[in-house]
């Protein structure tokens, strides 16, 4: 088919391959959210004048029938194409005439992309949260069930203190719940309405930027048209530099689990299903998933810093160069939700050996608690410390279950205050709860069912 | 002065060369906040009798003194203290004898840091929200100056559709008031007190965190202590990561200035006062600071991406790698303050030259506006895109101030809606305000005056 | 089929969609080099006596078939299969029996995957520096022919001093004949034969290393096994940075020529082929493919860093992160190529436009060569710079075509020594197609034909 | 002092502070390298008649008498300064007259600013090849020595193979070799001579570019004016790049060290002078060096990124951004430097526990020499390997020493070739040695003692 903005002549074919990349490829995930876009515009377009009644409800039935044709795999992207939008307005016109040569009055595929990017990313970003609500309900139980379990607290990763495999969950139960927070920020900043910029300028024509914005459960118009494209990529990049921090949690606990799972310090195991073996190696069981989500929290990074040179010192309005943000984003944005997977999946199951754990507590873990004792006896720290240092003698027969119960202030081994976790955990559930049910109302209102924009994206997952 | 872990055997020159790196000089920033903190520390270890009144009150007058002594530059740190967490508890020692000594107990120099990061940045952060504020006002104002004044809008760096300054400007009022929403998630995660978690496992004594928290002004403790050293660096790369998407806004402002202040635009011209000029070519202005300006943004990001590389798959509790995060988080936040108040001053200064703009506006510009005459005619929008782009004789006699006006829905030139940035930049304005009142009444209480801990820091901006 | 370490158990299904990834689709690339690697790895293993002759005329013959069954795209890689390697074994013993069994004796997946990976790059990077070297001539032509062509010279984006547009063009021709010698190291350290190291350890039997290395046209053995194992991803991320360079000189070439194509300089257009449209503006064509390659420069430099920070502060030995490595360095490798491409195809049919680059010869162009006229009197530079300065009068007729004539030293605009360029490009020329003679000649000894490993990756382009 | 480019009026303060930024500290490192540069350019204006007799001779004086304060500390910089080249070209006209006025005739700071990072990065770089071929050295001491000390050989971080401290050692022997042909190929593209170059047009004087590029043994003059320009902050990105994947492997390295000599391990061990303790510890003994060397390799790889971010789609010719990439330039080179030190002298202190290494020959580790056993008697591998897989009663008693040796073909545990390494390391010795020597008589020949451009720079190294 033609593309959108077809010359009399013939592009040259490698800067054709070369211009649309993968990009016929990547579109295929955004093309529900793009219908569900171009439905609400429609419906826009109706109320003021510039399709008629019998035009919106041929639209509306034949972008209805791409999002089912879309479920069953049945509309693909030609290369031809160049992207997902031509596709659709093409069939559109095919399918309903001067209808589908209108569909695009008052927009640009440049707010367009931006519509379908952010209700697809609004989805995805439900999912993200569900299964970090799962993760860390996964930790605080699994810190429940173990905060009696004396575990070698590390410095340097060497033996330094006593601690607890309660404390040791629990700090990434907290720490992901406060990743939770940037992500929440993005969220927000993702749930504007693009539509009505068109190509960064606006159009001639009187349109109803509310009415489209209220029609697709946005939170707000965002305001100035300019804006609106140079923050096309920005707002990717936001998004999945919460998506980063939060995997960046994780690689920390996927090498403690790494570490501690080694035959030298038994701690933890992983039961066989979750490892995969070698091609040579009869014997091996590796934690090869937990290797990956290490590799996988770079690939995010990368992506993050990626988007952000791709965007850098570009002028004002649209630039080609945005294409390019497309693909890293969504890898990324892929990678992170089977990484918090991954990872939950890990963690309910676990396996903790109380045994080596204790067998970690040499005498010198105790050093810091026998200079105490001496504070205790009114000492100055510093001259404790001393003495402590130099006399490993006084670490007598400390006892690694009483130890970490005596520590017992606020967020200590002894009182670990899960409790507020829970009860953070729960209060952001039915927030999401709530959120999730808002859009599934739009939803209903606007196509009479609850389409996933996220689902063949995360088929897999 | 001894290192606070001194053994029987010096370390090896390099290795301490290495170790210690440029610490002792950046921990001079930190030296105020970390007196504040150590005061806040004392006074709890009273509450809790590790502390006599007149060691407190010694200690107290002690630590005011330092706050006095740094102001003035008087009080430097040896490359043999290590750190100004030595150079302290030394000093204290000196002067207030085993009053000193006890000074550390209960704290770890883990969490000391953490505190006097978390303070100082606090109010680098304050510092840094007040200049952005006043960046937004001057953004705002010059769009509702220049509102009428036609400017060509591009796509792709070309000549594509009617714009206006006021859009121009206002694009870039609203994208920082986004920005400045991930400066404010970072800021509030970075208000918990570390203080009471030492080197991750807490002490065997009856802290009172709260007690602690509440003196600094923080929002709330940071309940898991082995989380709080999992978040060190990581509280810091959020932070910087909001300046950086802030900075990575004003690095396309940068590139439209130099670009349309070059003599072939000449939309814009800076006074010379802003310029500097060339060693061998006479005749030079050269906007030198918004090229700097742009380059500042690579170092700001890759500081940021700096900072979760260290950070990757390092396992739990303290690591020696978190030192490494200082520097760049240091240089980071300052060069995203300067950056800030570069542009303030620069867009305070700017002129704008309207017979140049409205010279960019060749026929073509009017295509798009002709292609909606026949949309409004009936014509469907791609056909009648086709008309335009066939026949360039629709581009009649099209008037730049009456085109820019007509695009009359939110958002447009014709209705900027600058009312809206402006509310919301009062709002924030006075949130921040009692924010940093809140503090001060905070310091008044603990010291009886008002440290700026940001002050020498920020010296020269 | 089965996986080449299948357990009595099954592994978990979010696991085994997690670790394989994309991995059996990024495998495709690697099959042709994997067949013949496999080939002269069966060879030396005959030669040991591991493998009858008859078993290696299966496997030959077997292989062989693979290879063209590939070429037709009917070799697929089956997601149960988990990569090309086992696709490859499972085909061979299907056919082959228990020779197709003993295949894999004395290697290892790790060995495996790294020959391949090799022999595919030094295919990729022979395509990569044919393509360079047609770049660097169609810029050494463009220079020629326009190498006197006066063009305004620039520093700080702000007209400077006379320059031309011979002098602009041969700028590039050297820095990117300098590039490759970057590429060139990488080649290097790229072809050393990687096989016989199996997971890093080697095995107990007398394998013949340097039979494989030269059937396969290695320059020499990779030595230590365990080094072969620590440069996965190592040598890739070389690779990378050699053509990542590369591309950056492109960036500054686009930018120039995106910026110099602008209406408003003019010296430069593009013809019609290669440049596409909007969807909302008729009228527009836009440099998309150069946009896109300043974008893929950053991406680029994105997945060097990548590599980097995947494989930085892992322990020796394989570890499941290098296979993130994989993805990255085919995309990458991939852009390269395709960038250079595109670069060579836009010089070659640049248009140039005298009388809009003369017409930026405004008169502040010629203040240095002003003030050099008077320290060609006596007057010392540093005042004659400020007489020029403060005189614009000075600034009477100089003639473009004049100015740039009489900088005739070496390397300016009278003396642009093309031909240092060119000399140096002949070599490098015949050096590369010695080469590429020289490995054709192993693969007739091996196969019996000439396999181009890299033709199906570089597919379009 | 005035500025350069001084005009009527003064630079705007803030303006002032921001682009002058840290200039003045870092171009102290680079002082030596601008007087020799000066001296060679001065001498060529000589020869064209620019300077006369005299005013040479007052010229060499006073630029050797800055050459030897500098050294004694006292030749400052100030801020007002703006830079190196300023403070000297200054000084020269204070106490040389006119003669000071003429030094800048026919250079720019452009060409001056890149003639003396060259200069001063070459030597930079022969102590950085010093210190790599010393810890290559030791590392292939070290390897020889405890050539038949067993290691178990992991994978995926668990023990897998037999293996020996030899092979683990040499690994990082024949690698660090490698890495070097990178940062050989930096220093090539590092030698070449661009001065005569200017603000990147020439200028129109017979300049002698060939004479100044002998002079200061460059290996040849860079040919393009322009190119000389765009290569800015490109050579430092290629040089950095190459210390880059050097520091790269030491990180990995590091990481071997660290996790092999935790108490759970014990293989080696570092002795107290190389290792700090806790501030609240006092047990603890810390690789705390080692840990900053992963922290250090994230830097260098970020500074890398930045570079390259900062030039990335910059047009031609000088841009202010350039400023930007001097700071992470010389820190990174300077962090490489220590990292190679701090290396080689934790391995020539590495203490080595035989009997721990031996302890981790956990019977899995036979598996594949059991399924190999199975192979020689004629089974399939994959058949070999499913019994060893199946039946852990294979793994008798496998004795640690004897497997090793088992192992004989090239690169093995029974086979190291190290006399390899150590021959390509005393070739590249000889021709390091060469080369010092060659510039030393340059230096002799110029000013008449040898003069090390990066001592300074080195201080306590």
């Amino acid at each position: 088919m033609a593309k959108l903005w077809q010359k009399t002549y013939d592009l040259n074919e490698l800067i054709e391959t070369f211009t649309v990349g993968e990009d016929y490829i990547l579109d295929l995930a955004l093309i529900p959210a793009d219908c569900i876009a171009s439905l609400a515009h429609a419906m826009m377009l109706n109320t003021i004048g510039i399709l008629k009644d019998d035009e919106l409800n041929s639209l509306k039935k034949t972008l209805i029938n791409i999002l089912k044709l879309h479920e069953k795999g049945d509309f693909p992207i030609l290369k031809s194409d160049e992207d997902g939008h031509t596709a659709i307005e093409n069939y559109l016109t095919k399918y309903c005439g001067d209808a589908g040569k209108k569909i695009h009055t008052g927009r640009s595929r440049n707010d367009q992309v931006i519509a379908a990017l952010r209700l697809f990313s609004r989805d995805v970003l439900v999912h993200f949260k569900q299964a970090c609500h799962s993760l860390i309900r996964s930790l605080t139980g699994f810190a429940d069930k173990h905060k009696d379990v004396p575990m070698p607290g590390r410095t340097h990763m060497q033996i330094a203190m006593p601690s607890s495999v309660g404390l040791w969950a629990g700090a990434f139960a907290e720490e992901l719940l406060d990743d939770l927070k940037l992500v929440n920020t993005a969220y927000q900043l993702n749930n504007m309405c693009p539509l009505g910029s068109a190509a960064s300028y606006g159009v001639p024509l009187p349109l109803n930027r509310e009415l489209v914005s209220d029609l697709l459960g946005f939170e707000k118009v965002q305001n100035n048209v300019l804006y609106v494209n140079n923050s096309r990529g920005k707002i990717e990049s936001i998004i999945l530099s919460g998506i980063d921090h939060t995997v960046l949690t994780l690689s920390k606990l996927a090498q403690d689990l790494i570490l501690f799972s080694m035959p030298e310090f038994g701690y933890f195991s992983l039961p066989g299903e979750l490892c995969s073996g070698s091609s040579i190696m009869p014997q091996k069981k590796n934690p090869d998933a937990l290797e990956l989500l290490r590799a996988k929290s770079a690939s995010i990074s990368s992506a993050v810093s990626q988007l952000k040179q791709i965007l850098r010192s570009l002028p004002s309005g649209y630039n080609r160069d945005f294409q390019e943000t497309k693909g890293p984003f969504l890898k990324g944005m892929y990678a992170g939700i089977a990484c918090v997977k991954i990872m939950d999946l890990t963690i309910r199951e676990l396996n903790v050996h109380r045994e080596k754990l204790i067998k970690g507590f040499i005498p010198e873990i105790y050093a810091t608690d026998a200079a105490f004792r001496l504070v205790k006896e009114g000492i100055p720290f510093r001259d404790a410390y001393r003495s402590a240092g130099m006399n490993p003698g006084l670490l007598d027969t400390f006892d690694p279950e009483k130890v970490i119960k005596e520590k017992s202030y606020t967020g200590t081994t002894g009182n670990l205050c899960l409790e507020k976790t829970r009860e953070e955990l729960d209060r952001k559930s039915v927030e999401l709860k709530k959120e999730k049910d808002r859009i599934d109302r739009k939803w209903k209102h606007l196509v009479g069912f609850v389409p996933d924009l996220a689902r063949g994206f995360l088929a897999g997952l």
